[in-house]
């Protein structure tokens, strides 16, 4: 399986709509594990880190969900393919700045990742759409513990899972969903929310991960600690705080509807207007207008058929992506901008002008929801 | 004759293209008089300025060109009517803060206008559309001279026509040209063009006089001396500057067409995108799409037909113009960016889709202006 098959279609986190999906894109946990008694990536030697990565390997290929994987050693892959793995969020930033003793195996359905040799020995990450977070920890709960009766893992009685980074030490794990509130951020409601979730141990970052900024209005709640806490408690304890801010943005998309209806109409409506008529645009405004057109949808000015193609461009806009699809010449960002605003204008003409009529104020709760359960 | 006659159709310098129309909005020539040994407004007493408003008015109203004029005593007019008759351009903003003794009378084609008591006894102007200096100074001479049988000018053998302010002195000539430049502020040379045309003793100014902003890419090219040179002469050297400035502007739309395609392409399809579905508009953003929409018409990515609409829209959606569509209550701004956003959007609902397509390098010259000529 090359690289192609992976970026030729959609993940499955972005098909279809999950629970809750009109607001949470995504939901994913990883796993951190090291093997015992050996020295973490970041102090071992070469040839310990191909050793690890041998041993590794071989118990992730006997996973029966990994059959058919895309498997790929670091130094065999070019800067554009890592860039297109990182923007696809199959690794980390970190990982793709590895080379040799390091790996990357990916299911064929691109749910469940591993990085050998990342700053672990093995990161693992199960990932699907809308809020599923028991779902995807029981994904790659199944996964590790199908890798543990092949791999002796550190771990210690008291502090659990060792890590190479403290922060990590205990479950290893590390859930999160990217929440699309482009709401809160409208009604200038997004800092307060913000501050409230890292009081009580949760982080809110960007769409890149830590300390990447909160562009399109996407922004990823995960948990901190690692430490004193089981796995379940941590993630109800995510679930709760997440059901709040899905709670808060709803609330933020109604007071819109309600009371700042010509700044909503204006907002939907020049977003429509600029994406489909630019001919050249950065990532940034375009990720932040996509987002004001996926609420538009969501809200009812646009039909349900264009959500996924406004989805995709969430992905396919992404530099790497773009310079995928030109193989003959390296882009430059000038050339990207415009193949950018091409690709979106394709999109958006297939979706119709926006009729703000259809944005009423929805039924208090139930409906909406059942219908995405 | 009452406002709403004014204000409920375009002046004649808005209809039609005159020379040099698609860079050319308006050519104005204003001359400053004073009746001789009675003091300037500013020192007049109130029953000095009502004698002077007499003796100039009975003068104003003998001219058969103001038969059926518009009449009004400053102190009359409501402060929306005053706003009115400043956007229009008719009287000064310094005018519009007089009150009784002062006066504005204005042709019924509104290509005449006289100011009486602004900062002289009087103030009078002849405007017309596209680059018609002689042809205005005509005008405004013929209506000079009239006068001049009746009234008795203060007037000094070698210093000329006496006025309140020195910098008026000599000719008490005002002469200048509306010139919309929005190739030369694309592509960034602007600003090298003022500071050549001000060395030469001419000023460059904003859409509005005086220390106004320049937006909507319009500029207001006059002479700045009164004194030292024949009316002739000024018109000459002034017509002279701003037929190079044309000529640079031109330059720099093709340059555009040739080299900024992508560029054009954009900030004209981000300008149509953004005027057909915004929902709330502030002048200022307004002014300066609807320019580009302008050189989008000239460069024929829309059709001429448009062009009208467009230009009328620099007048109607300044605040008074939209406040008297509306006159059962005083709207406060974000009402009347609205209402801005509306009125945008029926006037662009008739004009078709950009044709990138047809933004080709014109013919070097002649061709196009012919038509116009």
């Amino acid at each position: 399986m090359d690289i192609e098959k992976l970026t030729g279609k959609s993940g499955e986190w972005l098909r279809g709509m999950g629970p809750y999906g009109e607001i949470v894109f995504s939901s994913r946990v990883r796993l951190a594990r090291n093997l015992r008694e050996r020295p973490f990536p970041g102090w071992a030697k070469k040839e310990e880190r191909l050793e690890v990565l041998r041993q590794v390997r071989e118990a992730i290929d006997k996973l029966p969900e990994m059959a058919g994987a895309y498997t790929e050693n670091m130094e065999a892959l070019t800067a554009l393919e890592k860039q297109l793995l990182v923007e696809r969020h199959l690794i980390s930033r970190e990982h793709a700045a590895k080379s040799a003793g390091s790996a990357v195996i990916i299911s064929p359905d691109q749910s469940l990742g591993f990085m050998i040799n990342e700053e672990d020995h093995l990161r693992m990450q199960a990932i699907t759409c809308g809020l599923q977070l028991p779902e995807v920890y029981r994904t790659i709960n199944a996964a590790d513990t199908g890798l543990e009766s092949n791999l002796d893992y550190a771990f210690h009685p008291r502090l659990g899972y060792l890590t190479a980074c403290p922060t990590n030490v205990g479950t290893g794990m590390r859930a999160s969903a990217m929440l699309h509130l482009p709401a809160l951020v409208m009604g200038d409601h997004i800092s307060k929310i913000i501050n409230s979730v890292n009081k009580i141990g949760l982080v809110v970052r960007g769409l890149y991960g830590e300390g990447s900024e909160a562009i399109g209005n996407l922004f990823q709640v995960s948990n901190q600690t690692t430490l004193g806490e089981s796995e379940e408690e941590i993630l109800q304890r995510l679930e709760k705080v997440i059901l709040q801010i899905i709670e808060h943005e709803r609330n933020a998309r109604q007071l819109l509807i309600l009371h700042k209806a010509v700044t909503l109409h204006d907002q939907i409506g020049r977003a429509y207007g600029v994406l489909s008529h630019a001919h050249s645009i950065a990532s940034k405004e375009a990720l932040n207008l996509l987002s004001v057109i996926k609420l538009g949808i969501d809200l009812g000015a646009f039909p349900p058929s264009g959500r996924l193609g406004v989805d995709e461009l969430f992905i396919e806009t992404q530099p790497a992506h773009l310079q995928k699809g030109v193989p003959s010449k390296k882009m430059n960002a000038e050339e990207r901008d415009t193949l950018r605003a091409t690709l979106i204008r394709a999109t958006l003409s297939r979706i119709p002008e926006p009729e703000m009529s259809k944005l009423t104020p929805s039924e208090p709760e139930s409906d909406q929801q059942k219908h995405h359960e």
